[in-house]
Formats: C-alpha cells, structure tokens, sequence
C-alpha cells in the first residue's frame, strides 16, 4: 500500500514539517509504503488543472499510484493553506475511491479542527472518502523534542486509530477498484 | 442490497415528501431493497441517545440492517432540520463503514446544497461515507406531477450516477465488512 | 442591552446547563440584562415556522426584544442538537441584524468547535452577525464545582473578551437600527 | 464609502473577471468608492503573514483603507481558490469590525454556495461581518454579453439587495468604529 504524506504549508518557519516528518514515519513503521509530498515542489502560483505543467504531471503520478492520502496541515484563520489548495486542484481523477485522512495542526489548542472540517468537504468533491479519525496536533510548538519525537505518547494511540482506519478504507477501496 | 430512505422532515406540509416517495420508487427500479424511514416515526422531542425508547430501538435494527442510507432533506436555514438530527442522534455504531448519499430539496434554486455540506460532515462523524454523487432537487413545488413523477426528465440521468455511485460504495464496504 | 442565554439541549443529564448558568451569572456581572432560555421549554417535536404556536409566540416577544444572543450549546457529532436547531426555524425577521455568539461545550478537548462552525452558518442565514470570539467548553464535566464555580480561571479572560465584544456589535447594531 | 472588489482567482482563462468588473461597476453605480484588487497582483507562491512583501504592504493600506469589502470569486472543489486564501492571510488587524459580500461564480447551477460557506468561516475569523445577502452567478459562461453587460435582467435586484445590505453595515460599523 502506498499512501503519501502530503505537506500542506510552504510557509517560512513551518511547524507542521516536523509532524508531517512523524506521520511519515508512523505510517512506514505501519507498513506502508510512503514519502512525503511537499507543497514546496509543487508551487505553481496561479490554480492551473490543465496538467500542463511538470509539477501537474509529476502530482498526477504520484496521485493515481496512490491507495490513499495522509495530508499533514495547519489552520489559517479557519481554513486551509492556498498552497495546498492550489496543489489538490491540480488533478483530479487521480484522487477518485481513495480514502484520506487528515492532521491538523495549530499552535493552538484546536488542532486545526475547523481546517479539518473545510478539508474534509474538498475531498469529497475531489471522490475521495474522508475517515472519520483524526489526530489533532495542538500547541505544536511544544510537541517534539529535538530529534523530532513526540512528548506526549497519548498521540501513539490516536495515531494508531487513525492508520488502522485509513488501511482498513485504502484495502478495501483498493479491492474493488480493482474487480471493476 | 438493503438501502433505505430517510426523510429529513416532520414539517406539515412538507414538500420533500414527494422527494422521497419519488427516490424510493427509483432506488427500487434499480434493484435496490429500500422503504421508507419517516421523521415522523421515530420523533423523541429531546436527543436521546441510550437506545432505550422504543422508536431508538426500531432506529437501530433499521440502520444495523442497512448497507447504506439515502437522506432526503429540505433546507432550513443552511441547516438540516431539528427533527432529522434528532432522529440521526439515536443510534451511532450502527453506521460504522456504510455510504450515505445525500438529496437536498429547496424552494429556491440551490437545492439544499448548503444543508448538504453540513450534513456530509456530521456523516463523516457517525463513521458513514457521504458519497460525491448528490442530487439537488431545486423549485421542488413546481417538480412533480400529480400522479408524483417528475418534470424534468434531466433528474432521471443524476439519480442513475448518484444510484451507480452509491451502490458501488454499499458493495464495496459490505465486503469489505464481512471480511473482517 | 438585553441578550438572553440560550441553552440549547434538553437531553437528560445535560451538562452544558452548568455552562448556561454560569454564562447568564457573567452576562449580569457585565451589566447585561438577560434570562435563560431552554430549549426545554420551546418544544415543538417537527419544525414549524407559521408562528401559530404559543412556544413560537413567546420565543417571538423574546427575540424581538433582544439586541443580541449568546447560544450555549454542546457538539453532538459535529453538529448542533435538534431541539436547538428547531427552536431557531420557529422565527425569523425577530434576528435581523444582532449580534450573536457561541459557546461550545463538549466532554472532549475541542470544545464544540466544529458545531460552532455549522451554526455560525445558520446564524448568518438568520440575518444575525456571528462574533469572532467564542468560548470553548472542553471536558465540561470536570469544569464546575458543586457551587457552579469554574474551576479553570483562565476562563474568565476569554468570556470577558468574548461578552466586549459581542456588547460592542450589540451596541453599533441597536443604534443603526434605530437610526434607519 | 472605500469598498473594494477582490477578484479571486488567477487562473488563466478565468470567467470571473467578468463578474468582478460588474460588480465594480454596480459598486460605482450605488455611489460607493472601488476599485479591484486582483489576486494576480498579490501573488506570492507561499503563505506570508509577516507584512513585509511589499505586496503585503500594499494590501495592508487597501484593506485599512477598506470600510468593507466585495469579494467575488470561483468555487474550485468546493472550495476557495488557494491563490485568494493566500492573500486574505497575509494580513488581519486590518480586517477588523467591517462587512464582506460575497459574490459566487460557478459554471454549473449552484453559483459556488459551497465556496461561500467556507469563505464565511474565513471571514468571521478574520473579525469580519459576513452578510447574509450573496449574489450566486451560475452558468457564468453564457451570462454576459460582449459588452461586459449582463444578459439575465433579474441580477439587477439581488444585486441591489446585497449593496443595500453591505452599505447599511459598512455604515453601521465606521460610525461604530469611529466612535471608540
């Protein structure tokens, strides 16, 4: 099973790196097979669906190969980041019946919770199920030590809810995509 | 393939009853096994949800039954309705890993499509999977014929994607779910 | 200024009751008339809106005469509860141009945000002006002492921003109207 | 009265320029001070809230300046053009205590009320005063003629509706902010 690790933020100084970095990790020490997809190698400016551009066509493989996404991402004033939006509109069929989950992060105590919710109805329009499990990351700023661990070991157990249900959604999926 | 029909309104008068009548008759031309689950049948007048009335009971041998759900709802507000919240309220595990697929019914043009987003989201909660596929049903008074068959012939194309989308989401989770 | 309290569950066993009082004893110390108003005594078990009811009648007097509202509500999977949403549709026109905020109350840590999101939208379409600042309720059932005290003080800061501002909309609303 | 329109989104080809320039014109029309601010103007690849681009810079004055704002814009998935998050977010202060209007653009029917909703959101956390009134431009391929001018007549009145509405609050809150 191969599910990415999308990087929602290309903002200077940006905290949800060392979370999507965790959740990279996690998902390989589950098995999966994945890499980080960062909204830095992906800019184009301007919402472009033509898949035109090398960034478009480079999105669209890694897209259609994959069995589901983990998109990693802050909250800004409620909503999701223009880069990562700007990145999700790129291609289209690329996402349809894969399941997506989503982390929020804010130096807050919400844990990007109403991003989460904004998100969740652009992947539905994208085809794509968005799972119920979530990890809230909050106050992130204070959430890794300097090697990139987490302090707080409660998030293993969500984090562990949280992949068992998007395997589950990404198997199945899979499976009858492909007795289509 | 057990897919019942929710009506999302208790309200006298109501127009989305002809909605609902009209989608049950074509979930049944598709092959579906379908009936209708009223409002008005399952009312509390508070949110109850220990399962210990006797209408919540009925709720949760119908939803454990079901592969999937078709709601049936009118706009209130940008909102859904009281009485459909209430009445989804009742039961929670009983969701777990079923589509759901959502028609919204309006006076105005917009077909509910506000109400829709905001119950796709508490869909995703009850662990459900609000399918893309959606129906709008816009001007609704001015839709059905006496004898209850709609005007507009366009519909007829929606509901077979929203049908075809939502029968492939039931079969593929019903496997999936049996597998375990 | 009067701005009443909502409380918008009636379930059995509602802990977002501690939080109404607590707002309505906070809203009087900041000089604000107000009461309580129980979603328990606006029942109506369907969605009218014909104001031909005595419920709707006096829910009418009272949100006619208010110059704002502030709603305390729980999350009941994302969403808000159907008795609230019910006792809202029964009027109308009585919103128009007030100030409303919310407080979200839910056991977890999140407060209820994701229903504030939801209602916030309704509150719109009622014509009412949504405020920024909220106060998040989170593991309501440890909050209160027997008294009804809060236990977290840092509490008081944030309703003290949150009743300041919805004073100050209060205030430029009711003279605007006046003045038209 | 200073109320701007914002045009957001840059992506090439893009149909709701036409509206932006309308909506200018209407603006100018009910005597209010306008001009468009053009998301291909404030680009910047990456979310920057530092104020120091100096196209941030630009649109700090713009928006300070603002009594209220016109924001006319695409729905794309759902949601919000990323290139008009990402320019909202470059400031915040400045947004404080004034209206925002929102003018939907879709090619299908539904005139982006999806988009809408989410950008509401976005707007009371940037401490603004969504109005309930919208103008949905549905089908915006065929709505104007070459002239720029609007072939469906019956814009005309739920334009005014929605000026009429953003007026009376940009009024309402300078006074109010005046006043302080």
């Amino acid at each position: 099973m191969y599910i990415p690790v999308i990087l929602g933020t290309s903002r200077k100084g940006r905290q949800s790196e060392k979370v999507a970095k965790f959740m990279l990790q996690q998902a390989s020490k589950a098995g999966l097979e994945s890499e980080l997809i960062d909204t830095r190698d992906f800019s184009s400016g301007v919402t472009d669906s033509t898949k035109t551009l090398p960034q478009s066509q480079k999105l669209s493989e890694k897209i259609s190969k994959a069995d589901g996404l983990i998109i990693v991402s802050p909250e800004y004033n409620h909503g999701y980041p223009g880069e990562l939006k700007m990145m999700l509109d790129m291609v289209y069929e690329e996402y349809r019946r894969k399941p997506i989950g989503i982390c929020g992060v804010s130096a807050g105590s919400l844990g990007g919770a109403q991003m989460v919710e904004q998100l969740r109805l652009v992947g539905i329009e994208l085809q794509m199920v968005p799972i119920r499990e979530t990890v809230y990351f909050s106050q992130v700023q204070n959430l890794f030590d300097e090697g990139g661990g987490i302090k707080d070991e409660s998030y293993y157990g969500r984090i562990k809810k949280f992949l068992d249900e998007l395997i589950w959604y990404a198997k199945a999926l899979k499976k009858a995509r492909e007795e289509e």
